[in-house]
């Protein structure tokens, strides 16, 4: 039986990563937050050990290393410019990592946790779960299998309120903005889909909305991102819905919208069976989107999302 | 429409007050919390503020006040040791507070919130939600019917893990331990349906678990609450289950197992339309738990709860 | 005696204001800061209680207000951005506060405040101790005799390592920047000296330097405010020194390099007085501040600090 | 020159070394404290980086590992039960480590700790300061050319405020207790002086005090620890002193009441030459101090320390 111990376990994104755990048959043995309000251990794992303080949970996950009963995998949900320290210790411990989206804030870092994936003999794994999800992964193929050059329309508007700018992920330098945070599944999506990306442009920048194109391979892209209630279609916000996803291509919307319940067991799966998404995999995307926080806004000129004409 | 204001929205109670504010048609203005992990707002009152700091939070009620447009209610699901600064923050921002239990540790502090609910003119009130529980409202009308003695045998195991003890609920300083925070709402209710404590004597104490018996005016009870997985009856567990909650009065199983989903909301209905629990009625409870909390531990001698013999 | 108590008591500043306590014979009988290395109390009130959380120490001090022997004095060496927030806690137990400068950030918390000293009947006083420095008086006694409209040149220059970036010092929403934190004891010197501001011109802004032109009643003053050990003189450096201040009025340098140890003890014996520099007296600078902030940077086309020139 | 970096720069121990590095003609390149009040450092290494994280610190060492320019040296003056911790991080990071006292709380942390020392081929040295103290040199000298067995009375009693207790200090599971915080240099100076530990009696243990008597290879010792005001003798205090130290040795005062000023100094000398106190020479004073910490408390019956008489 695999056992984990997981960073960040009161955040919103770890009963997902503790599903997994336990749904793929595997053991959580001990768990961290500066936060205590983890009362979620006790519906998963109520065995684990809790622990206040990363140095307390260093100490018990080195104790177990220096027992030769390792700690075989640490995931890792703690904000994100955390991560690759966070990766880090997985390794000196002797365990393999699965660490959520973005792997890392600045590309560079991935270099780094490449020569200690080397020096420590263990793996690092990413969370892409979009890249497992059936309806994609059909497209994909299609895709492949086309030769014409695609027009694609990228569109996701997922309300968040004020407290979203007041946490960490409002911070450029803890969250690495909104491109980052909430746009790099997306972006390694398109890249998945539609290869390297030749010509990257920006066209709106605000703490709650980012827009632009890309030249991909294979593909013309218009994407459009927001956490602005305000940008939702009407029809969305008369419905009461908070948020919107459409992927347009060729004018034909793709439809993803069911099929996410248990990516991150999937996911879980494949990075037990060690063919989880490695470094290499989450390079793209991290570069592409360090590229786009840097790019200087440029006008549209009118070959940008529609959202941005008026 | 009442507007409030919260604190401690990233706990796990928060959800409960969210909702009883957003279903009595209130509307959530802003919200505090040291950690950020407060994505739950969306999901009720996306256009709240949200503050990490108490300060930065003050300084927003007290704009309000000055501009004359109060917050009419603070709702306070704090760590338990906190309770009373939090209630005094919300009088002195010219609004009532609604504060989770137990209202204070420490009996002492009830009598200044009593001097501050008439210095600033506003009230105080507490979460008793079980006093709302139409079981129970049926069974005090029972007990209040009949003339005899209660023999009376309250049970209540809830499996936390290690997760407990190392999170303030753990500290006897910031929760006020076991009794106060497990089972101040049971310790309410055998008060509020059998009268005054004559007697109390303690018969085990241990982090997870305690016991003792209790001679009330119209009842004798044995009471036994823990945390410890092991206490639950061999049948609960093997069913899968994580808690166990019996009250046996003269041998009759009082059966108060559905009807919690909305009690917090009833509690705000009542204490918005002028008759929540004041701190008079908060008072008994936290006075007697602080008695049993100070109690030497003495042996049953047979007169204690069946689960103290082997 | 007077009975103190101190918000920020971890902080460099707050030595200086233990020692005024001392030395105006008064008493020190609560301190708070939620960092625990606060050993510096042994030496000047070993009696003093110690509060790490915010809340606690209000409740001592409400305590102490409920016992008819309220605190007399809040002394707040707190980060900037929660000054007002202090001074708040201060009125509501009943006590006076000297807040060090600046005493908020945004000006128009001012008139909160204002309106609280009257509410509480109570004073707020804050830190200029600039102007009870005897060359100063001197100086400023000299200016108001003459007719003249003054050429004045201030420089200053306070090296800072890579640490004050990084706290929150550095950061323009905690700080106010570096015109509020380093510089709001010149600018309020200036206004004090020569009256009012009538135009105001920025000419640099990074993140550790800024100058700009003023024109003042009686004076034109170009300023220029540093933390880079760079700016300091070639002569100041190679001697050692790390920081350089310079004020010329038509051409005559004031020495101004004595005088500065006792300050903030001449300053208490003014607050205990009734004397001390009241919210009208701050205002003025920070107005000036704040504007200085916002002011969008122009070119200095030979109007500006001789250290712009190359 | 030795490259350092040192965690625990908000300290009140901090400068004796930010100091000893400065005077061994080392550089500080790097330190790491949550509390950002760290002006220290412009004295000392203005160009020393901050980070006010341990991740972000242990990020930029492990880039200068990668970089083959590894950090020499890391110094430890956090909280004692962190000191483990930071050890570990020093050594994975290619440092060797100089840790303040006591190394660890438990003992079987050392062994950890020597593994570890093995595992990453870099050393780990801890503070012992005393033992460099030319009158305590002499003194040992003196006592191993003694064959008689000694009669010792150690009191060492050193006020602090109630600040103490309400700090990590104050708390036995981060401190190690007073036995621990205060007494780990007087223990390892006698197990120094005298040899191993044969007896250990303890006979008074309060939140403030401790006292007990040994029984060591050549020695039998008396000791009283206090931080209470209220012991100090009559004269010390009348004097306005705030500490009394004394170790008496058959009546005869042993006088080390100078010499204290650059112990620190002398001990990163030692430890850069290659001879600082290895892991092996901690080891006795805290086993003695665990066990101290565990003993039940007996009567003295006559053969205890003075001050325990009335």
């Amino acid at each position: 039986m695999n056992r984990f111990a997981l960073i960040g376990v009161a955040g919103f994104v770890a009963p997902r990563h503790l599903r997994a755990i336990r749904d793929t048959g595997s053991q959580l043995v001990a768990a961290v937050d500066p936060h205590d309000s983890v009362g979620v251990l006790d519906q998963y794992f109520p065995e684990a050990r809790y622990f206040s303080e990363i140095e307390r949970f260093d100490r018990f996950l080195e104790k177990q290393r220096r027992k030769k009963e390792p700690i075989d995998w640490v995931s890792i949900c703690s904000p994100n410019y955390l991560h690759d320290a966070h990766v880090r210790l997985a390794l000196r411990v002797g365990a393999n990592a699965i660490c959520e989206k973005p792997l890392v804030i600045n590309p560079w870092n991935l270099d780094q946790l490449s020569e200690l994936e080397q020096e420590y003999e263990h793996r690092v794994f990413t969370v892409l779960q979009l890249r497992l999800h059936p309806a994609l992964i059909a497209l994909r193929d299609r895709v492949q299998r086309s030769s014409n050059h695609a027009e694609v329309c990228l569109t996701y508007i997922s309300r968040r309120g004020p407290w979203y700018h007041a946490s960490w992920k409002g911070s450029q330098e803890k969250s690495g903005g909104l491109a980052m945070n909430i746009g790099i599944h997306f972006f390694d999506l398109l890249l998945w889909l539609f290869g390297a990306a030749e010509v990257s442009e920006v066209h709106l920048v605000t703490p709650d909305k980012m827009a632009g194109r890309l030249e991909l391979a294979r593909a013309t892209v218009r994407w459009f991102l927001s956490v602005d209630e305000q940008d939702l279609p009407s029809g969305v916000r008369s419905a009461g819905k908070t948020g919107f996803r459409s992927l347009r291509i060729n004018d034909e919307e793709i439809d993803f919208s069911e099929g996410f319940t248990d990516l991150h067991t999937r996911l879980y799966e494949a990075a037990l069976a060690g063919h989880g998404f490695p470094i290499e995999e989450a390079r793209p995307s991290i570069e592409l989107v360090h590229r786009i926080s840097h790019n200087a806004v440029v006008p549209a000129r009118g070959a940008g999302h529609p959202s941005l004409s008026p």
